[in-house]
């Protein structure tokens, strides 16, 4: 079983944006990619390499029609974030995740880790984008 | 003409986050909502009222495909920022703006500030939304 993330990062709520993100399918999600200040700092030099200490999370939410707000433009186009469904995060600690490209992964939902085999499948698909350091999100200007 | 705000505010791309919005139809975009200190005070408060300097900022992007990430996920599902189309943001400064509910209206496009008559069509929306002191994105958890 890969070591994974078993708790959430504190103060992530607070930390810059590096982009938003729509999945449909499966996942209907409409999310918020944050850094925290080491990350950010790579993003911005390139995102080629994230040092030691650099975090990413992924807010997601359910992507949700705003009547509300098509209410107020008299047209129905608009979609916020609906209830919270999970917050994911990559930690990179070179020595404690060396087996998954050093990267840490972890997905939270109602605040509870998911469990081993669920982080399993995480790896796979990170580890196609190596000129990147694994991190699928490009930083949004 | 209404006064509106005609300089981009400096340091906003390292704000905190509000929220994200998908919005359909000619706006096809993808954006991300943020706050100045003020602003995400208020938000954090319930966000009923917001004091004289809160800046509120929506980073607008074209909603994208994202080739890349649908081969890695092995799915038509993702959608990213795009090109940016336009930043635009709420002042509120209840003497400069007492004219349009305390809040000073600007958008940028390249840069460049719209004219009065674009902006013109900010406040009558926003104005729809008393409770809330105008602001129509709601604080995501």
């Amino acid at each position: 079983m890969p070591i994974f993330v078993k708790e959430i990062p504190p103060g992530y709520r607070d930390w810059k944006v590096v982009s938003v993100a729509h999945e449909e399918g499966n996942f209907n999600s409409l999310g918020a990619i944050l850094g925290n200040e080491l990350a950010i700092k790579a993003y911005r030099e390139g995102g080629s390499r994230f040092p030691d200490g650099a975090i990413i999370a992924a807010l997601h939410y359910s992507h949700t029609s705003s009547e509300e707000n098509n209410k107020v433009f008299g047209r129905s186009q608009s979609f916020v974030p609906g209830v919270p469904t999970n917050i994911q995060f990559m930690v990179k600690d070179s020595k404690k995740y060396a087996t998954t490209g050093g990267w840490g992964f972890g997905h939270f939902a109602n605040g509870k880790p998911a469990d081993g085999a669920f982080i399993k499948t995480c790896f796979p698909c990170h580890n196609q984008v190596k000129a990147r350091d694994l991190v699928l999100t490009r930083y949004a200007p």
